[in-house]
């Protein structure tokens, strides 16, 4: 599964690009964002994506999750996403 | 379609009780937050409704998109959740 770390100064369309090409490839993509502002640009990616890859014939789907992940030694709570083709 | 209005002061455990009763009488709810605090309350919601939905045999999915909604006559674009059963 491909791993695409978002921060609150990623730009959306750029994300949605990446998460697009993965799942035209049959693939599964998983978001990791830690924080409002990095979850907020990964919501809006995923919005865009959808977009994206309708002309694909690609229903995007996500199902969200807590995920702890290890930061410079601390321990933080991430939000993971996981992107896939509903079909 | 059952509408949730989640803001930056929702308690996602509260928030994600409502999703599930929800699903569980095999309705779709639809979640609306406007600005990254609530969009952020919004998916730990979400990520909370998957586990009191899993003992019921609901695979809980969500489609982000975004929408144009009138606030004090103001339009603001927020990001709504689909939220629906899987199967």
């Amino acid at each position: 599964m491909e791993l695409l770390k978002v921060s609150s100064q990623s730009k959306p369309k750029l994300v949605a690009g990446a998460i697009a090409a993965v799942l035209r490839n049959g693939e599964t993509v998983e978001i990791q964002a830690i924080g409002a502002a990095a979850v907020n640009q990964a919501v809006k990616s995923i919005a865009v994506a959808r977009g994206y890859v309708v002309p694909n014939g690609i229903d995007l789907i996500c199902y969200p999750a807590f995920s702890q992940i290890d930061v410079d030694g601390a321990e933080k709570t991430s939000i993971k996403f996981v992107v896939e083709n509903k079909s």
